[in-house]
């Protein structure tokens, strides 16, 4: 292949380091207002009354717009993409800090937020839940009443539950989990948590509506524009034709900017004063947006002499906030790997999605995947220093081979998971002598695999334009949000037309333009619309040679489109419009056991291996050495392929040493980039990014996505390696100095006192 | 059918009342410059020095160029649709008063052009020439040498010709001209003349170029988005993909925005200040753009004693002003239709394109038709007279019938000739007796019709997208400029998907979204482009089949698109892309005899009959009634249909009996509204618009273009009725009071002296 396998550049690099690409943040409009969002002080309460009147005398404010205004316009202003929870404006209720109350409305952004800041509401507080497992008891609720999202068949059964904080309970039953239990040899139960924490992409979330002619024009920077159009013209009951959703560069998304995040305030804004809205939030606000799950997981396995897993039960309570988002996906698609990528007979897996008075919590890289996986395999090497197995051999006993059934009853195909395994093991050495360290300096290393499902079933549609000279454009509404969607797909198209990557233009999502596609998340892209750019491509190529039989052009022989366009319509004229939709099969699990033998296109498979230097007197620990690999199939573009890896491993470093979003009685303390810390270049270890040579039968020329796997197993071979160094077992996330000081201290007999 | 035949108003009323409708002239980017054009102030001559120096010191401005600074940019910095002889800025030389020289830029308008009127400009004045017919001789040559565009293979012959005013000679050949004339019972000849005159569209030229990232986007207004991007692409030497060309509203065309005009210029602008520019004309400056061919036509015919014309000679001189633009092709293409909609047996037409010093000639509704009919058509009622035959029934006797051959070898199919000409003489009551005034005030009437010929071969694209809620959007680069496109378009997607034309949404020209069309222009976009949208509306339809086969839905039963949707993806997802091409058959005519049997894929049809008082005294005509007919095949919304006929009918008044571009040694002397006179409200006459019904076999839903034929007729009628009136012959255009008076004063013996 020509095109494919090619590490080119981006394409969009040139643009983005000359800063001539364009973002919504940069976007200004005639007679445009800005928003600013005044927000809840409260974690729940009852609003008595909102006082707008001081705001609406400050010079310059256009408008002060409240919840019940929003509701003149639209009668049920909730949205949301698994349940109508989330009001556009607080109404009656105030479920987290920092939830939406008012807006106010001004051409000059700094008037608007002085004036904000004048707004004063009155509330009956409530008490509150910040706690997942806390919450499973209905001591405090935080909704009266749960309402899924009419459009899925598997949530109807939720509608009009009262008196709970569960929003989604998912069940798996596989084999007999108590009779094997009964056998087992040993059987071993550990707790672990995870934090909650935050994507904090460096473009914070913004938003501009567009009033215009017959038409509501969103700009954003959303990972889902599709998703965005249909949920507006649901929320205004208009038909879709009457939204457009236009999504230029996106400076990161993680899973924050996915499903409506500002769009359905920003749109109600708009139509109300009849003027181009923007919001755009400050890095402070994105606290308030949405975050990562906190997580308890409680999981119990029952092993036999030989290291063989033989029964697991998983206990996942994941905190979702005061508003489900896609939490309870996360609950449950991710739910049915919490046994891990472990060939078990014997499986019985229950995952709570629970309302808190926290902020939201919904997908963020990984989609639930890592937060298991710091247990499963927390406990796997727990399990295998409690038999004596090296950690390793342990794993290699019992990893899924192809063509096993996996927990849920869909086989393992396409999945390299002993491939990654062995391939981290080689590349740590890990055979090989090791150097333990010595006084107050002690080394260790630690190994972690995961593995993660496809969200399914999800439709893509793509457009291939050639043109009369046979330059191409290719639209799509997948966003590239650094990940380098655009690239790879012009690579296929190229490959297919025999062009050169370079030279195919790829137009960004504008659903006027660009056609449907479910969503930039859950690193689908790669494969869903990949496999519909490789088919539009095709479908391309097809009427081009059809065109040349028109004009009787003699078939075989490869002729330049240009040619073929001249010598049919007699000058430069003309188009060919290629087009494809995708969705793969897909067999929803049974209501009961949970199971299915179909819930997933691909399997993605990563894993990580880590050495670590602990600093016995301090706690301090530094990471000397981080191997990533992933199975991605047959990559598209290697270079790309590798950072994905390596961005997602840095990403989920932070979440394991340092990121940890604090409350204090509701209250975000540490909300800023100076006290909530992200990986800076210099935490950054030295690394390896393997990409584990393997295909994708079912993906676009042997691919599929990879943007997650560098996440999986990061934090679980961070605490093992930890483990093996100074001999303390690490349950909870972030893994600061402090922690692993108290753990060492502990173990030693003399607790550290708190100041 | 239950939306084709629908009176619906323009899907676009609201927005234009509103005062919501987007145009150019309204936009306005950040950090845009305006440009301000400093024009030529003798009509032909050497550029010895441009003085920029004063006007780049003023305030403000930012750069002023000229076109030796093009040159750096673009080495070949020539453009047009048949031939590359039009400068962005002038060369060397300039060849008509008003044609641009230098530009100067500021982001201040008003600063702009205080400066433009700075710049000084020193000539050498070389003689000039501007009328059609001494231009025939070389005496003073416009061009050194004749520069056909590449891309057509019937104009290279007319590559590097020196000394010559002829850009373009066309000839038919039809029987023996010669033995038919010597045969004939009486042959007479006569000569007629047309004015120079202009589109005048109330929304001047305006164009605004983008630099992008890896794009320039150009908004302009524009009837041919698609062939600004493949020219712009052409004169940078990019491909097609990296130039993008919006037309939102149009405020009027008629034939002036076609092909390039402001789009080069502010192209090369915007690429060499890196910075969007816009360049918007006031009404002086349309003057100085493009304009109708002012022609002489000297029509000769053989007629035997029955008033059968028998022979007839046409030679006709077009007077094409300094730039070719689409010029030849009115020579040519409206050429082969000069001896009128008769069956004549022995035809010779003789066509000739000149270059003068005038301000360049192109397309004006009719494209040549209206001048050609205003001779054929007086010579028609002197023929009649001649020959003591009523003229209806003399027409009656010679038109061209179903099946016959026209002068061009194409028989006639799907032509209403005989139909709208006893359609016209039912209305007018023509057998029924008629007051003739007396006194000064003399009454008479008159009649005439005409027929045109559709541009050929020129090809169509369209997308029907239709959403997973069953919203459908239409995209075409066809451009609605008031025609009501979009509305007929929509009415036969609609039929088509079983929707109200209403919901369906009609996407404006964006070469980056909708696909390539021709232009706008030559009333080819109904027949054309509306095939396009069936075929493409079609395909959708059927793709929906596939998509509820596929989702297993029983056939035969119609379901809701949005539910074959839901079904099939398992929620409100898909899209689905209908897309179809079309271009119709041609047969190009013999190089040396001018015939083919296939030049057009329909015929337009149209005349009109008028009543006229004319004041003995003043000479003042009055029109006091005006019937419009044409064939319009089946149409699609028959309430469009008529405002077209009588908008066009009153356009063609005024270029009957005011409008006259004077000039006065090359420089135009009335070059504003006040000084160039239009028609205004009271002067529009009691009218009829009839359709005549018919069919065009072809046509989308049996549908053809009727937006010129209301010219066709109007002229002539007049001057008949005035002879019938008064028994004068006027044989050049306008006909002014001052005209009629002298006629009158030379036939009675007393001429006007001049003062």
């Amino acid at each position: 292949m020509k095109q494919v396998g090619r590490e080119i550049p981006r394409l969009e690099v040139r643009a983005k380091v000359t800063g001539r690409a364009d973002y919504v943040h940069n976007l200004r409009l005639p007679g445009m207002l800005y928003g600013k969002v005044a927000r809840a002080t409260v974690p729940h309460g009852r609003i008595r009354r909102i006082d707008t009147a001081s705001a609406q005398k400050i010079p310059g404010v256009h408008r002060v717009i409240a919840g019940e205004d929003i509701r003149k316009l639209i009668a049920e202003p909730y949205y949301g993409p698994a349940f109508h929870d989330q009001p556009i404006l607080a109404l009656n209720k105030v479920r987290h800090v920092g939830e939406p109350v008012a807006v106010v409305l001004a051409s000059d952004p700094h008037v608007a937020e002085r004036a904000a800041q004048m707004i004063a509401v009155e509330y009956d507080e409530l008490p509150a839940v910040y706690d997942e497992v806390a919450a499973m008891q209905p001591d405090v609720v935080v909704h009266d009443m749960l309402k899924p999202a009419g459009t899925f068949a598997d949530l109807k059964h939720l509608k009009g539950r009262t008196n709970t904080n569960v929003a989604l309970d998912y069940h798996l039953r596989r084999g007999d989990l108590d009779a094997a239990m009964a056998r087992a040899d040993r059987v071993v139960e550990h707790t672990f948590k995870t934090q909650q924490c935050l994507h904090l992409a460096l473009e914070p979330f913004v938003s501009v509506a567009e009033p215009g002619d017959g038409v509501l024009t969103i700009h954003t920077s959303s990972q889902t524009p599709s998703f965005v159009r249909t949920e507006i013209a649901r929320l205004f009951g208009w038909p879709e034709n009457r939204v457009r959703v236009k999504v230029p560069h996106l400076g990161g998304g993680f899973g924050a900017k996915v499903y409506v995040k500002l769009e359905a305030l920003v749109a109600a804004l708009a139509v109300l004063v009849r003027r181009p809205v923007k919001i755009a939030l400050t890095m402070e606000e994105q606290f308030y947006m949405i975050t990562k799950h906190p997580t308890t997981f409680r999981i119990k396995s029952g092993v036999d002499r030989d290291g063989k897993v033989v029964a697991r039960a998983c206990e996942v309570f994941w905190n979702g906030g005061a508003y489900a988002d896609i939490g309870p996906r996360v609950t449950q698609k991710s739910g049915f790997t919490a046994a891990g990528p472990y060939d078990i007979d014997n499986i019985n897996i229950d995952s709570y999605e629970l309302y808190t008075n926290r902020t939201p919590a919904g997908a963020l890289r990984g989609f639930g995947i890592p937060q298991l996986v710091w247990a499963y395999e927390s406990h796997s090497d727990l399990l295998a220093r409690e038999l004596g197995i090296d950690p390793v051999e342990f794993r290699r006993r019992n990893v899924l081979r192809e063509g096993r059934p996996q927990a849920s009853g869909t086989a393992m195909k396409d999945a390299a998971i002993a491939q990654v395994l062995d391939a981290i093991a080689a590349r740590m050495g890990w055979s090989k002598p090791f150097d333990r360290g010595h006084g107050t300096m002690r080394r260790g290393r630690g190994i972690a695999i995961g593995f993660k499902a496809s969200i399914s079933p999800t439709t893509s549609v793509a457009i291939v334009n050639v043109s009369a000279d046979g330059s191409t454009t290719l639209y799509t509404s997948t966003v590239d949000m650094g990940q380098g969607s655009d690239t790879a797909f012009a690579q296929m198209v190229a490959e297919i037309l025999d062009l050169a990557a370079e030279d195919v233009r790829v137009v960004h999502p504008d659903t006027d333009v660009t056609p449907y596609d479910m969503g930039t998340l859950g690193s689908r892209s790669l494969f869903h619309m990949g496999n519909a750019v490789r088919l539009a491509a095709e479908d391309a190529r097809d009427k081009l040679r059809a065109l040349a039989a028109e004009a009787g052009l003699p078939e075989g022989t490869n002729y330049p489109p240009a040619e073929i366009f001249k010598k049919r319509y007699g000058m430069q004229a003309g188009n060919i419009i290629g087009t494809a939709s995708f969705v793969p099969t897909y067999k929803s699990p049974n209501a009961q056991t949970g199971l299915s033998d179909n819930v997933t296109p691909f399997w993605m498979i990563g894993g990580a291996g880590v050495e670590v230097e602990v600093d016995t007197e301090t706690g301090a620990v530094r990471v000397t050495k981080l191997v990533n690999a992933a199975d991605c199939g047959t990559p598209i573009n290697p270079a790309i392929a590798r950072t994905q890896l390596s961005g997602a491993a840095i990403m989920q470093l932070g979440f394991t040493l340092s990121e940890d979003m604090r409350l204090d009685g509701g209250q975000v303390t540490n909300a800023s980039l100076a006290d909530y810390k992200i990986p800076g270049i210099r935490d950054i270890p030295p690394m390896e990014n393997v990409l584990v040579e393997a295909e994708q039968h079912s993906g676009p020329f042997g691919a599929k996505g990879l943007g997650e796997s560098g996440t999986f197993g990061v934090s679980p071979a961070i605490a093992n390696a930890i483990h093996d160094a100074v001999g303390v077992r690490i349950t909870s996330l972030p893994i600061t100095a402090e922690v692993v000081l108290r753990a060492l201290r502990a173990q030693a007999g003399k607790p550290l006192e708190d100041e």
